[in-house]
């Protein structure tokens, strides 16, 4: 039998696409990576993607999973030999259980992130991953990349969310690993070693996720600092008068600013002459009261040190969203602005202000005109630092010329700071090569014999983060 | 040149001990595993740690890494062949470097927790790892076990104190992955690998480690329940108002405090009627006044719903430790009373009730008048359940006749609830069995497939965690 006829007989013949169906599958949003599958399959249960594995091993295929599509690095998509199989977990899509007392929650892979938010939401608790996707990426995926977001600072990335997980091998075996456990040290950390690899070492098909309380209030606040320097030294200030209670803290330079305003005139622009303008935001456990007085005394503070100029403190949720609409405004009002080569570094806090002077002076003497879109998770030293042409230019016709002298000298500039080339978006095939390169070559050697360890054959998402 | 006399040569005579100089290093410290090594290293740099793995892997030795040697599972003492070298890391002390802006400390494997405590605590930072042996322990052997403590709620394990390693493999290579970054999604997880592999599968020589800006203010209360159900109730109301400033929730059984009573009458004893004790603290990064306001609010809605009966809140620093001392000596008042049988087990927080009457009872029916001394961190869902025989019988006889069926009917009970054998002592030599026995063979095929690939001479401590 085919393998395509035995996919049929085990799942239906509905949930295996091929041709047309199967093109949404075969390219990434940002229509970077275009590849050809076999074929498209959605399992709908755990023995399903055993039974989608099983097939695939003996007849020598490789499989991509793929949760929503949303990925940055082409990590979720088949290469284009026509070979692959996408194992989409969109049916994937239950939440098994929620543990109100053990603040957990079990989900499948396929459950997007917003519904798992909701369902947490629902009890009165809260899920704190939190991304722009977040209407159709899903928990498999964001756990497969170790997905960051704006709530980092406080809550961690999806790893530190996770406390189990269900995963079939390459040789498609079941491990249950799904603990609701804060605390478990029985041998090696399997479930870390899973989360961020990237669908080459096994394919997600559930977890069981932290949940926290809701806090009683959160007020979001915005400050204009005229340097670096000055949002660094907010940063620490926030964190030592509000401790736990800043929840998040982000910067955007005004050069990424100004493309909101071009691209989105209808969205307010509280501080339009900060050259940074520092969101941050605080949650209380007790009272809304005690949450806008411990802000006031922040911003008070820093306005006497000199580190930030004016400030704006949001008086209701709906001009809180605002705010934080106008900081998630950026890719998109980048996007439509034209191509642009996007970098997701993170670096220490410590390094931050300096990196940043030293490479858009860089930038600036190898590209004149060009502009550095700066912005990011400032308190978890992750910027996204992205370079547009300069206004002149046709910006495809840069980026196709310029790209890897731009990444040279941003990557350089990053590696001399100890700083990391994928903060929050992961490998895939975008940045394998540039990995390759960068990373040591004693956590190479690692990485690989890890690899061959757990999947020897190649069957799992093969030429992603590691050459195939 | 025997081996021996490489390492004589590699490290200087007055470093490698053989026959009296070696025999503290052959032993643990609760007299439960002795070995025999061939000799102890006490290498000054991780180039001579190098220089240690080089020579025997050249000679077909293995090592065993030590650090505080305060382990609980036997994981750092050599076995009984005579053959194995010890690579003591009490040299590797030093405080590399600290970034106050990025909150991250540099500090090498044999350090002292305590050291570090205070090496933070000087710059008005919080290193947040506390736990009974910090005065001893090393950051090398906190995070070879992952170790927990009684701030885990709050801060995490020792793993999510941890920012990166610089670990010499079993090839005797030096991966430097000392990085002090929040985000990093370049490729598989091998920090978390190493944290909590116990030496079998590298060599941590030095890590970076989080800090945290020290709270205004810290506070300690004592809450009465009568039933465990009680203890969880509160703690659900506690993470609910108290929200991240709750950093500690423990909870002690009146055996347990009955035991501390008696060996040392001298202690307070403030709920001497409580069936079971929490002892919960609050962290205010804003003022004492702020969390006093805080904790007598809980406590007041917590004897409003009948949660707790009467409570206890510390009135100065010296009282909130004179509380934290009494929980800190139930394990030496067991000690005194005699031996017992350990179990460091974790659980859903939601399934801790229903366990533990369960689990009375069953011992009860098989060992009358034995006792359970049970108390743990509740707040992590991670109890010290322990047995310690009936008053009038010998209790080393006891031991070596029932402990065997006392850990089948308790581990037996764990397993049903899906909760682990071991929460935050490791597996060492002491559970290595229990281990094969209990966890999932898909997780431990790919333990197994992760220890070959890394370690495929059996070079670092073989036989712990995994057989040999």
């Amino acid at each position: 039998m085919s393998l395509i006829d035995e996919l049929r007989s085990a799942l239906g013949a509905t949930q295996v696409l091929v041709g047309a169906d199967a093109a949404p599958y075969e390219v990434d949003w940002r229509r970077r990576f275009l590849g050809r599958a076999l074929a498209v399959v959605r399992p709908g249960s755990t023995a399903e993607v055993v039974a989608v594995v099983d097939a695939c091993r003996r007849h020598g295929a490789s499989i991509v999973a793929q949760g929503g599509n949303t990925g940055l690095v082409g990590g979720s998509v088949p290469d284009s030999s026509g070979g692959q199989i996408v194992l989409s977990t969109a049916r994937l899509n239950r939440i098994r259980s929620v543990d109100e007392t053990n603040l957990t929650l079990v989900a499948e892979a396929g459950c997007v992130l917003q519904v798992v938010q909701q369902a947490a939401a629902e009890r009165g608790l809260l899920f704190a991953l939190s991304l722009a996707a977040e209407g159709s990426c899903t928990i498999g995926g964001n756990l497969a990349t170790n997905a960051g977001g704006t709530q980092v600072l406080r809550f961690g990335n999806a790893r530190d969310l996770c406390l189990g997980l269900e995963v079939v091998t390459a040789q498609g075996a079941v491990w249950d690993g799904l603990s609701g456990l804060r605390k478990d040290n029985t041998g090696y950390d399997l479930r870390d070693l899973m989360i961020g690899s990237e669908g080459t070492l096994g394919i997600i098909t559930a977890a069981t996720m932290k949940l926290h309380p809701l806090p009683a209030a959160q007020l979001t606040a915005l400050a204009a600092c005229s340097d670096l320097s000055g949002c660094v030294a907010l940063l620490e200030l926030a964190r030592q008068q509000l401790g736990a209670s800043l929840t998040g803290f982000e910067v955007m330079g005004a050069p990424a600013l100004a493309l909101v305003a071009k691209h989105f005139p209808q969205l307010p622009r509280p501080l339009p002459d900060a050259a940074w303008t520092v969101l941050l935001e605080c949650a209380d456990a007790h009272s809304e009261v005690q949450a806008r007085a411990a802000v006031e005394a922040l911003l008070q503070s820093a306005l006497e040190r000199g580190h930030i100029g004016d400030a704006v403190l949001a008086e209701s949720g709906a001009q809180s969203r605002a705010l934080w609409h106008v900081r998630e405004s950026i890719p998109l009002a980048q996007s439509l602005e034209g191509p642009n080569i996007k970098h997701d570094i993170a670096l220490p806090v410590s390094a931050i202000a300096g990196f940043v002077a030293r490479t858009d002076a860089a930038l600036q003497a190898a590209f004149p005109g060009s502009r550095v879109i700066n912005f990011g998770h400032l308190g978890d030293g992750n910027l996204h630092y992205n370079l547009q042409a300069a206004p002149g230019l046709q910006a495809q016709a840069f980026l196709d010329e310029h790209e890897a002298s731009v990444n040279r000298i941003v990557y350089d500039a990053v590696v001399a700071c100890n700083g990391s080339i994928s903060a929050e978006h992961g490998i895939g095939a975008l940045k394998r090569d540039e990995l390759l390169e960068r990373k040591s070559p004693v956590a190479l050697a690692m990485m690989k014999a890890i690899k061959r360890a757990l999947d020897p054959h190649g069957t799992l998402n093969p030429g992603r983060v590691l050459p195939g």
